[in-house]
């Protein structure tokens, strides 16, 4: 689980005119592929340049423009243009780290929604995409994404190339959806592994682990909680650009998310008892350390204190009561009687109180 | 009280058409029991395959056929065309790890329910119910459930075998809640069992146990809670399934449903606390014990260091300052009323300060 | 405080028909008593069975029957069944564990209401109250309630006498909820007790005492809370059996219970910090021996160490280097001084950071 | 800061008629002032009687009647009766520990607000007000209220003598809201110097103060959030009794009572971190006591082993391995060599692990 | 991250007329600043006094009026009065500590921001805008502010030249809230570092350090958390003064804050997360130093124990039985080989509890 470092930098600098595109630092060069189909007909293609691109979108059937990579906004104001999309919404293209939601504009929808980037991690990818009559447009940061089984399935001739570019869209927010339940698994791993850890072998690292996971929890709630709700706007929606059967698809993927959420505050809600385990476990082994340093102290230093007695040096010859147990016969076995006397008893005292070998016991 | 330890995962790959079925890896051989009823008839059989059911389903009266075991995605497909039950709703009934929900098709409603497995665990077993004009559809993830009560009452002419579809539908909603409060019972008597020991002998694996429980009621919060808004759903909705007098038996579920969040949500709270109460015990008896380590230690150091100066070699014919007592004629008496004097002191400072016997007092 | 061991057992076993009516095991035998009352007449007796209540239930003017105990099912049955009272209402009447509640029938108001049943104890005891167009019907677990005043008033013949059946509810539930007042008080003084020994005079105990009211606030809130909404419901109610003039006595009815809810969650809050003061007290106690164990141990182990030194039996006859300090004139006093010396050194030390006495000062 | 230890008594016994008047055991007795008004003319006095009010209050203009003290309960009923005001409002003219609220009556407004009673204290003082079409009646605790400037406005035939009764009572619910400003003050100093002194010097009387000024601050917030919406049913209210103009400055009066509730919330936040913070000041001291003792005890426990170990009596005469040590040349130098040697490492090792002298650094 | 210490004083006395003027203590002398533009033309100018504005302001186009300042309450009047602004809004102007909101007023709307002082730092400054037909008026605390890039634009003729005043509005409006991203930037920065701190070298300072931040994300709290309100309350509104086009930019707006509150919302729960750690950190260092004394003492007190054993001065020659090791030949060689058993043995028990070196490896 690495923890995602990337500060939340919005890179327009306050003051600027709304609709100013400025490249994220990290933006990758861009890649264009477009799929154009109908139910008889796929056209597949990796589109150079934005003129080339010009000559390919016209026609009729469905447009499914993917950009990788947003280095160069030339390019997504250019592709902007082409599909006759808002300034605003061009803006969050190239600010990835918009929360998902929808934006409801004359000619289409905007939609923005978030990918997990790979399953051991809690990173997201932001996924803009834009929703026209018959064209769909996805923006992504970088190549690489959880699509592959839709393009599978266009390319197969699967009844999706029956349907509508909403369609479209509802697959692609589906499959992005459903990319988040590996993720989610392997972070249930991860707190099921430390809640066991930490009662067996609480160590030093573990807080910071605890932090880790609990701070990736949090990274993935700020970006399926939004989830909800883009979806259920698109599905209360009263546009004409998503039709009544996808918004029975919609309800479905409603209900993924809801179940992401469900078992996200599970998690989240395990992992912020950790803490306290831990902490109570730190307590238990301390309380054993005590035990039994009170336990050797408790009778040596008496012992010891006997010893010190019988090593002083107060002179017999001067009087009968300077330490006459020097002298006696059995003065020697008298003073390991003494101490064993007295070991004897205090561990006595410390059975009944239940402090000697009752842990094992339980 | 078995930490249920199976991820929740989805079967479905990302990216899949909705509608895609696959067998959970867990799931059981299907069996199929159908029962018939009208006011003076009942025709109950087990039902071999798909052809023997389109056979016997047929005719007046009410048809419920309950299906245990997902296992056969096939025959799952088949009872669903037979019945005209949607793909979308299909795929929820083999993914067996929905939230309790209710949705509306055309043809009948599609009802998620989730009854306790056993009084002594949280594991619960998903049970998907269709509700047609006259038929009642059940799948069930594996045989054993809590449906034998009502199978009674239609076996015994009661009531219920002249009301319709709707009233069998309620019946069964109300028994797989019912069921929980066994579970919720045994989960209190767990928690009062934590409380009582947390204060009297509070132990190392104490933590671990709280933990459970904690974890327990929380798989039972996620299986209870939305079975609330689901039987609202129920009430509320407008659709011909359900009549205005099933509603009226509905709305005494609804109670029930709303006895057990309040109910789970106490011992919630409770447990809750018990990882403060056990941290607060192991402080006092850390606490008793650094007590009786200070009175030893401090007691007997200074015993010691008097020892151990009557012990020390200066030569007292070298001159007369040199350790005089030594050579008193009541030395080594003086240097034992020194120590008694010093004992005493201290246990006397003790017994001011109230660390001798007062926890016995209280 | 006692605690309200008492599990939440609902008798009516799982996938029973809706409508049975099973005793409570702990139920008491019935008593009857009935009220008939108008402006200028009274008739109040006991009574005897379900043939003499058929009798004197008649006629004009508001009848008030009130049934102490609910073992005599058939009773409950017939009384239910002379009244024309749903089945449903009825099953609730026997559970004794109902949240308070409206529900509105065709024929009555059915209100379950619970109050407190005695001032030293957080326990509740369930009041089923029907509202008819001329009769209220009560149901209560056993004898002995907070009805007494308003009985008084009835025979006085008070403003009471004149008014309808909806008032008599109204002053029964105003008088159930305004019991819970000295409940409150009563524990509230438990609370503010608790806050003060708990700095003063922190024990083992404490921890159970302050869990103990915890859980018994606990339960009145399940107790108070639904309570709110069952006033506010009999507010906003359109049916006829609520006149507009009892609704500006439910209003201020609704008053007390906010106040109550009020004064209930400001104890919760203050019930929650006592953990922790108590923790922080325990703390101060550990500190406090510590640095007492900490002063002996440190002031007299390096002592120790010299006395030891000088105990030590090197031979002074070999050479001039073997403890010479033993054959000094002035060795004892210069040992004894240096120890002298290193104590002093010690003792200001402790005294610069403020470790001896400074307690007293604050 | 004063802990009000006052019980929240409701004086009237459970199951009383509704509109019984009780005096509170601490009312006082009343005096009454009457301050007529119209643009250009004021009359004000000191009413003795109700024989006198009667005579006084016709007559056009504004009247505004100030009772303080509510020892008089037929008093109060007689005013009441004279403005004709509902009885159940005067019940809560006498149990002054209401929660602020409106409430609309045919003829009047009855309006309950409380007002500090003093900066440096979290008490409050119940002020009911009644608003007719040319009346503002006020009923107070005791004599002592923020108003001194309102009565001035009025005194100086400011604009206030040209409005309606209801900017009167505008006025009085701004002073009183405005005078939570200090006493919220006063309290954020107190939050404040307890966060400083937390960090500097915790001591034991601590978590007594941090709890003092959280119950204050609990106190507050009872008094001051129902005022938020009480001002904002006085806005929303279509009542004749407030005119539009009224209605603006409600509105200001509204944004003070939301801003008192963010500042309250505030220090609420901020004081519930002290006592972690106390714990974490505490448990730093504790470590520092304990690295203290454990350097001392760890270099001086071997070093007076060893000087034990050469206290030992054995005889060298017996045999050349018996403490030959006790006779060699540099036997003392050999043995004081070693012990330095032993306390010089166990210096190095605490120095590289920064147990020394580090906390000075940082 | 300065803690800003300034109260939050309201300067109007209690009970003061509404409406009143007085100025805040730390008040800056005010200047003028005027630009009115339109499409092809502009006019910039400091303003010096009342009577120099009233001349310049009239005319077509938009006119800004910038006035930084707020000591002058006399001119706050004349320009109040000069653009006909209502006296309860000019009250809040010179009252600093207002939240973000909006009021509607037949003339104008009233808007109440705040932009942050500066990058390090929660203290924010209020910026109280008017916006009519054809003017914005802004009233600023102090000289400096985040509105250069806004005036540059104005000064380059972009298009804000074209727009009315209700977009120029929103440009000042989204400059102070873009301001927020590099402040709560810097505060994570001081979040990320105490988390990494917290656990590698906790300290002393450490829970001041943490408090200090947590405080100031509860300060920035509550100046951003308004702001959505604020900005919604403009998307909502229905008045004359922002059109549907500026609506648009708004809800672009609107995104901002919410991401703002979004990004909080994740440091603030980062943060309550530190005092934990911080508090497992020092439990964990405590138990390392417990540990290596309780190694040290456990290993050494019976050591010296049996040294002490052996300086016991009993008398070999009075009896066989009286320390007869004293004379054996090996006797010395066998007491320090008693001692190293020991030792060894004790060692061992340590190690097979993982005292020793199991940190290391981990």
């Amino acid at each position: 689980m690495t923890r995602p470092h990337r500060r939340h930098r919005r890179r327009t600098p306050p003051g600027s005119p709304p609709g100013t595109l400025i490249a994220d630092p990290s933006a990758q060069a861009p890649t264009m592929r477009l799929m154009r189909y109908a139910p008889g007909r796929l056209d597949e293609r990796v589109v150079a340049d934005i003129v080339e691109l010009g000559q390919s979108v016209a026609g009729d059937g469905v447009a499914w423009l993917d950009v990788d990579g947003l280095a160069d906004v030339d390019l997504v104001r250019s592709v902007g243009g082409l599909f006759k999309v808002h300034n605003l919404a061009l803006e969050d293209v190239v600010n990835v780290h918009q929360r998902p939601k929808v934006e409801v504009y004359d000619d289409h929808l905007f939609i923005v929604t978030r990918m997990p980037v790979s399953p051991a991690s809690a990173e997201t990818e932001q996924v803009a995409i834009f929703l026209g009559a018959n064209y769909v447009l996805t923006f992504q940061e970088r190549p690489g994404d959880c699509f592959d089984p839709v393009r599978e399935r266009i390319r197969k001739g699967a009844r999706i190339r029956e349907l509508g570019a909403d369609y479209l869209a509802y697959a692609l927010i589906d499959a992005s959806i459903d990319a988040y339940f590996p993720v989610l698994e392997r972070h249930g791993e991860v707190v099921d592994e430390l809640e066991a850890e930490v009662t067996s072998q609480p160590d030093d690292g573990m807080t910071r682990r605890i932090q880790g996971v609990k701070r990736d929890l949090l990274t993935l709630r700020r970006a399926i909680w939004p989830q909800r709700e883009m979806v259920n706007a698109l599905i209360r929606d009263e546009s004409r650009f998503v039709t009544a059967q996808t918004r029975l698809y919609l309800r479905d993927c409603y209900d993924h998310v809801v179940q992401l959420v469900d078992i996200l505050e599970t998690y989240r809600e395990i992992a912020s008892g950790l803490i306290d385990i831990y902490l109570s476990s730190v307590s238990a082994r301390m309380n054993e350390i005590m035990k039994l340093l009170t336990i050797i102290a408790t009778i040596f230093i008496p012992l010891g204190f006997v010893a010190g007695l019988y090593g002083m040096n107060f002179d017999p010859s001067v009087s009968p009561w300077n330490m006459p147990e020097l002298g006696w016969y059995w003065g020697y076995p008298f003073a390991l009687g003494l101490m064993t006397a007295i070991g004897v008893g205090l561990l006595a005292f410390f059975y009944r109180r239940g402090w000697l070998g009752r842990r094992r016991r339980r």
